[in-house]
């Protein structure tokens, strides 16, 4: 007998029928002897009408305000769920967020968890009750109600298992797991079986939308293994879990490509120490969260500064760049904003040097420009013009043998 | 200054614009220098919508899970409310049921309410704190989510404003007020201006829908001065409170009909000792409520029984009577659906005889049939075929002055 914590997301429970087949999912989890912790998140597009009824009163909706009003989402699902279950003759309850002691902060609208107390839910297993929990939700020390922020449900579930010390946090989604990359970009993409935190998180970071960075940091800390996988279908999906012996065989378990990218240049800044942290500390003021910097000395005592911001800000880093040309007395600015971000994410390139040289000689062999070059222990990322991307990805996707079929190993292939 | 509770109903906040005239209507009265509690129901047609998902989850949901779902309903009103007042300067906090401190048994659905911990409105008051109370919830003594009911946020309101011992509970909804009778019936009917809380019992038990028996009782338990008022409309409603002096001087306060009525006859039992108690207590195991009650001896040891039932209960109280008629080896039964209870109610009744005696001369001398009659204290009622129902409410308005403009006299005219 295991214990699985299983997560469902608003699109798994949009609908009766949807809910109907979750209840399907549970019941044959029971059945098959397990004990099972269930934790939902509003059914799809509850959150959006919620938002926009708040927008809609007010043009400032108050935070504390937000999250009575958002948590109210998930009630509905865990009692649907749980009648549901019942009627199937399964001794279901729900559980909001407070009833689960889901304790946080008093950060409303993106509250950090403070503490979980595990026993209701422990003596509701003790029963041999299933408890089907909201997502996303929490309350304060005052007892008031708070909400997590985005990717909330996968937090409370990532939290849960680890309170729980469950076998397994599973995650049903819309998609089946993480692939090698974008299967829509790269058709001979693999689904990834088996994925170390650390390369879950950067492959997060790169914009995968498949976990959020939140939830797989409390993983990795608490040693929860996770597992993503299809509510739509039947099969494994991709184990996000510490690096173990397998993992080191792949140099490369994945490609990303992100197109939110934008390119500002200072152009002609006098060169002078400090000039840097008075550019970015403009920026940081800003919330315009900077990607890669470059700095270059161009003629004399001029220099260039290039940095990479998500497309998506460009609107208001243009103004904040005009103002601080005049500041840092700059000849011009530049904005390039048909770039790409792309990467490539392996806990290999600890253990193998040249990773990044292959990287580089691939895209030369492409005639693929490289912009800009970042890396982390196991992540390389460059910047390159828009237009290449999706050769450059397939390229490296075929270089570093993900195309290739899986011959009965467990790991990143 | 004084404390008023503002109950809001569902039509009353079933819409953004709605809430927007309520907040200005709360907004008005925290200007002119009063303390408000706000209590409010679900936006109208939600705990419809909510209802309907369950019924189609499960053909038997489960109670305590329907009240995690139906409670879902006020926490989006209040969050709304409050947020718009925060965005009109004005300090205003949601609490829950839970919040608020109402805690009930555990009859779900059909919760009654224990005990009322006023101190955390209290405390909200003392610090200039508008409390946006959700009515129709609480939680039992395990914390567990609990509603009240129909009429349930009526009941909050009420109760809210007996524990903080407020000036008035003033109830907001889409009438404005309590009338002499049905104005769409007799279009000279009037607004009451006053009415006593056993004559609001009686009109409410009459089928009145404007307040449930159980928050007039509760009122009139601790003597809350409830007033009854339009949302749409400026102007007094209806005051319901302690009889006075003003009052009696009204022989009749209302007039009420209702067509929710089926009489049935059980004909040629043999007539032994107990053989009411064997048939109504076949009945009262069905929860078909029993009205009016007949028996009289018809020929020789043979006796009928006439009863009245509401309309919509016949499709299940006919079968019963088959059973019933062979069980007590009657001759057959008799359902006449085509009835109507006719009543008159007021506190004068009391201390002026022949009340009854000029009802059923104005009847007589309409030409109008009386086949049942019960009386309280303050009512009388009696039922007359349905076509009769019209001439006998216009007949009796009139007779006992309702129609009569009322002179400067605060009382019910």
């Amino acid at each position: 007998m295991a214990l699985f914590v299983q997560k469902f997301g608003g699109t798994s429970v949009g609908t009766l029928d949807r809910i109907h087949r979750v209840a399907e999912r549970v019941e044959k989890t029971v059945r098959a002897g397990h004990q099972v912790v269930v934790v939902l998140s509003a059914m799809s597009g509850e959150t959006d009408r919620l938002m926009k009824l708040a927008h809609e009163i007010t043009s400032q909706p108050d935070d504390r305000e937000l999250d009575v009003l958002l948590s109210s989402g998930e009630r509905v699902t865990i009692a649907l769920l749980a009648m549901e279950l019942r009627g199937r003759g399964i001794n279901a309850r729900s559980f909001t967020g407070r009833q689960v002691g889901i304790v946080t902060n008093s950060s409303h609208t993106r509250a950090r968890i403070a503490k979980i107390m595990a026993s209701p839910v422990q003596q509701a297993l003790a029963e041999g009750v299933i408890p089907v929990v909201a997502g996303f939700q929490g309350v304060n020390e005052r007892s008031e109600v708070t909400t997590l922020g985005r990717g909330g449900s996968d937090l409370t579930a990532v939290a849960l298992a680890a309170s729980l010390k469950a076998d397994r946090c599973i995650i049903f989604t819309d998609v089946d797991g993480v692939y090698t990359t974008d299967p829509n970009i790269v058709p001979s993409a693999r689904k990834i079986h088996k994925l170390s935190y650390e390369e879950m998180l950067e492959l997060a970071s790169l914009g995968a939308k498949v976990l959020q960075s939140r939830s797989v940091e409390f993983a990795a800390k608490y040693g929860v293994p996770v597992e993503v996988r299809s509510s739509f279908q039947e099969g494994e999906g991709t184990l996000v879990t510490h690096e173990d012996a397998d993992m080191e065989r792949a140099l490369v378990s994945g490609v990303t490509g992100d197109r939110n990218q934008a390119k500002i240049t200072v152009v002609g800044v006098p060169d002078r120490p400090g000039i840097a942290a008075d550019l970015f500390s403009a920026v940081a003021g800003s919330s315009i969260s900077v990607d890669m910097i470059i700095q270059n000395v161009s003629q004399g005592d001029l220099a260039d500064i290039s940095f990479t911001v998500p497309r998506s800000d460009l609107p208001r880093a243009r103004p904040l760049m005009e103002k601080v040309k005049v500041e840092l007395g700059a000849q011009r600015i530049e904005v390039k904003d048909d770039v790409a971000k792309l990467s490539i994410v392996g806990v290999g390139m600890r253990s193998h040097s040249g990773v990044a040289s292959r990287m580089f000689q691939t895209l030369y062999r492409e005639g693929i420009n490289i912009m800009m070059i970042s890396t982390s222990e196991i992540k390389i990322s460059c910047m390159v013009n828009e237009q290449d991307l999706n050769p450059a990805m397939k390229a490296l996707h075929e270089e570093f043998g993900l195309s290739e079929p899986v011959q009965a190993k467990p790991n990143l292939g």
